[in-house]
């Protein structure tokens, strides 16, 4: 299935930066960035709630919030882009 | 049926927060903001339409991109959340 995760995080410190590069480096193992904040990911059910334990554990409850959106397996039709499509390396430089 | 938008933009820039105080402002007509960049809107085919026109007017699409989920009107077990839950203000202070 589909799952898109939405990490709202303060990239204005460093804590915050290297949460979200921590939160993308797990995302990544499953799927594609599309945008700053934004993963698509293609997995299963077992391996949605190991993600979604990881990426708690690395996740400021107090500061952060993190959105997981079921699509399905039939995801096609349900998605669309408009503007930039400037693809984010896992490791790069961040454009906040 | 709910209509999940994701604004990538750089608010590094005085322009890019205005354009995203623009798409928020836009986007809370319809629903709610969740995330500092993503917002949620309960709107038919045809409000999305024009929604998605004013929107694709505000972005600049040469720097920003906007996506569009769309998940249907049986919502309510496609989204989870976790971590904090603060609410945005439509034409409040941005938290980045």
């Amino acid at each position: 299935m589909l799952v898109v995760i939405t990490y709202d995080v303060n990239t204005e410190t460093a804590a915050g930066r290297k949460r979200l590069r921590q939160i993308a480096r797990q995302c990544v193992n499953y799927g594609q960035r599309v945008q700053n904040s934004v993963f698509e990911c293609l997995i299963d059910a077992a391996q949605c709630r190991m993600l979604q334990q990881k990426l708690c554990s690395i996740m400021d409850d107090e500061l952060d919030s993190l959105r997981f959106y079921y699509l399905g397996s039939k995801y096609e039709n349900k998605i669309e882009h408009f503007g930039t499509k400037r693809g984010y390396e896992p490791e790069g430089v961040l454009m906040v």
